[in-house]
């Protein structure tokens, strides 16, 4: 009889898990259980969609229904899972209308993502307060924005998201002030580092309030009206509290699994949980960082979709008593984000997590630009790297400017992959023409500033 | 006394060894000598300074004559060496106004550049007809089309110049013939892969005729009126002859030094010559290639200026009684260029340039977008590897595009330094957000395809 293929999650990790499986064991029953209304959605679309750039919350669907179908896998959305049975190989739950449900499998992947993290303070209940995690979440936020026609929104954390809506926001016409308890916007971009991108958000209208701890949301008649903080009183008819996400492991802590010392699910490079037939990926486990060597948390999207599909190709694997190739090789937590003119990223350890992390770092910064000296429509192009004092190998980069910073990054990314010194990065042959940058370009006169200093 | 160093031409390489050898033994004597007006430019910007794009030609100069005294060199433009005596450490020449010259040397850097490839073609003699190498040409061409206002132009070969200048051209409102012996631009960019650009190309209004074997340039009194060509006729006001470049070995031939199997300089990893004290840099030499090791003719500026400066380190060293660090690594030929909206770019080997070199290799191709499907703005951006076979190695990669193009091909250069094979570059962290390319970008996408089929 058909191996049966259970799946706790239908984004990123879980449909990936779920249509590499079928790929590479086509006899596989799978059967995805999604809580939400919705599966195989761009989430990092949302902001996007808010926005107002992308229309309509379909265009968001990397599948829909009869393109899932007929990859054969059964998705049932609007149920929820409570509990997972590992030894007797069964989960069970509810749907949204109130049916208990059960499943039993012979393999089943947590692919139970993150949620949005909700700090202690008052108020956080009252309406008009919004985090932003799924579709629904995009959608409801949305639909308020189109009814109530908010003018004020306070935006309570300046990391990835809290950025994207600021700018989403602002794009609707609403005002917006950006509250952050640090120092540093993006978890480590510095006020000296991001000064160009604080200075387009002041000039896009958006208050920047840093080093604002929130102390509580206020309101009358149950609607949030303003946020306290130690900055002070700000009014808002809409608050989004954006301060991260934790991992989703609530039915894995239940269920007895082992977590990582980062609070996530703890997996081996093929996604296998510590009980057989029990595998786990995307925004729910740890995974191994290229630089630090340490398990980390890290909710991005490429590795949530890569991590789902090398569950699945294990599992089909498993299934066929054959051997997978596919193994996870590690996160640099490289990410980017688009704030306004800008994009803004970092790959790697950041020089503060560099520290952190026990590293004897150096940080070197380079500020330069996207074309030749004398190439018309020049950017500004900011580099910042963090190198290992004795080894001088490279740790990290964070880069921001108006062009040209995702590729740049990448490159880095793919230095740190291959453990390269300053020194190699220093000469390494990289594409020059006018319209693209200065002979020397950003990367390489960073890394040589370093190579030539330390 | 002081050490005396003599440079033999005044652009990337030359400019890059004198301010080295300054910078790191101030004490050396630097004279540079410069056959033409200009030392110190950026050669690299003449096509849009012709374009109009760029005001004056001073805007190229990286130093005026100013600066270039400040850092105690001494430039003397017009100063053609046209001859060198290793045995007696001196070279000697003549000036522009007929005033021998002769030096001596402790140490000597050639860089001459490379020439401008002249096919033996009849009428190449004729008025009208223009090499484009030097700022001398460049403001020699922009100042013919200023005065005697040309409506059609034929360029005989796709190359860099060649497509650079048909923009150029394009862009001053003159009719644009461009001519190529090969079906491929740029080298290996073949019809099927190129097709975006030849479509913009013709939608621009320009005439693109691959595979057209030119026979010889047609004049009447004295200047050129149309080239003759295996596909016809093309009656032309202007022929810009962009056939290559040639490494400028003459003074080395001349002197007796030894040529390599590319017919360039031979030079070892310091850029030393096989005479004592006596260099060479720049667009004379050949270089290591990374990917298959051989000896190769790259002229790119990058390496032009990194192995000037490799000479001026190393000569400094010597002239101090120490050793330098500074060896060069490699080219991997990596190129971009800008035709209207594409930028084209290319690193390692082309397939076409793997099976030349005797690889075994196997060509993977993907048709991405330069953004999320959902993302408004969405850029095709293509892709193809070269892999060997055997070691699943990448080669090298071509890719075309509206955007993104240069920080990509530049990940991918990083990747053939660090050896990478397919796997290791499909499972790359590279950074994801909708703004800037789908979740598994072209990158990750074409190697996972060819880890999967290989």
């Amino acid at each position: 009889m058909a191996k049966k293929l259970v799946i706790v999650g239908g984004d990123a990790a879980g449909m990936s898990a779920a249509a590499q499986a079928r790929r590479a064991a086509p006899q596989l029953k799978v059967v995805v259980l999604e809580k939400s209304a919705f599966a195989s959605y761009g989430a990092c679309g949302i902001p996007y969609y808010i926005a107002g750039d992308i229309e309509s919350h379909e265009d968001l669907l990397a599948l829909n229904p009869e393109q899932i179908a007929a990859r054969g896998i059964d998705v049932r959305c609007l149920h929820e899972v409570r509990e997972i049975r590992p030894g007797a190989r069964a989960v069970s739950g509810q749907t949204r209308d109130g049916q208990s449900f059960s499943e039993s499998y012979d393999y089943l992947v947590l692919a139970t993502g993150g949620a949005a993290r909700r700090p202690a303070w008052s108020g956080l209940g009252l309406e008009r307060v919004f985090t932003l995690r799924n579709l629904e979440d995009g959608i409801a936020l949305r639909s308020f924005i189109e009814r109530e026609k908010p003018r004020r929104a306070v935006i309570i954390g300046a990391g990835f998201i809290g950025l994207e809506m600021t700018e989403a926001f602002a794009r609707r016409g609403i005002e917006v002030t950006l509250l952050n308890r640090s120092e540093c916007i993006l978890g480590d971009f510095d006020r000296e580092f991001a000064a160009p991108v604080l200075e387009t958000l002041r000039h896009c209208g958006v208050e920047v309030v840093l080093g604002a701890d929130v102390q509580g949301i206020e309101g009358t008649a149950a609607r949030a009206t303003a946020v306290q903080s130690s900055s002070g009183l700000h009014a808002a008819d809409l608050v989004l509290v954006a301060t991260g996400l934790e991992p989703g492991t609530d039915l894995a802590r239940a269920a007895g699994l082992a977590l990582g010392s980062s609070g996530a699910i703890r997996v081996d490079e093929r996604m296998r949980t510590d009980r057989p037939g029990l595998y786990a990926a995307g925004d729910c486990i740890e995974v191994k960082h290229v630089v630090s060597g340490e398990k980390v948390h890290a909710p991005l999207a490429l590795t949530a979709n890569r991590t789902g599909r090398i569950a699945g190709d294990n599992i089909a694997a498993a299934a066929l008593g054959r051997n997978s190739e596919q193994r996870f090789r590690g996160t640099a937590g490289t990410a980017i984000t688009k704030v306004f003119d800008y994009a803004l990223a970092q790959t790697g350890l950041s020089p503060m997590a560099a520290k952190r992390a026990g590293f004897d770092a150096v940080v070197f910064e380079h500020r330069s630009r996207s074309r030749a000296s004398y190439y018309p429509g020049s950017k500004p192009l900011w580099i910042r790297i963090a190198v290992e004092r004795r080894t001088r190998r490279l740790l990290g980069a964070q880069m921001l400017g108006e062009e040209g910073v995702c590729g740049r990054i990448d490159a880095l990314a793919t230095a740190l992959f291959a453990r390269m010194s300053v020194d190699e990065v220093h000469h390494l042959d990289l594409a020059y023409a006018p319209p693209f940058g200065p002979v020397y370009d950003a990367i390489v006169h960073v890394c040589g500033k370093a190579a030539l200093e330390l």
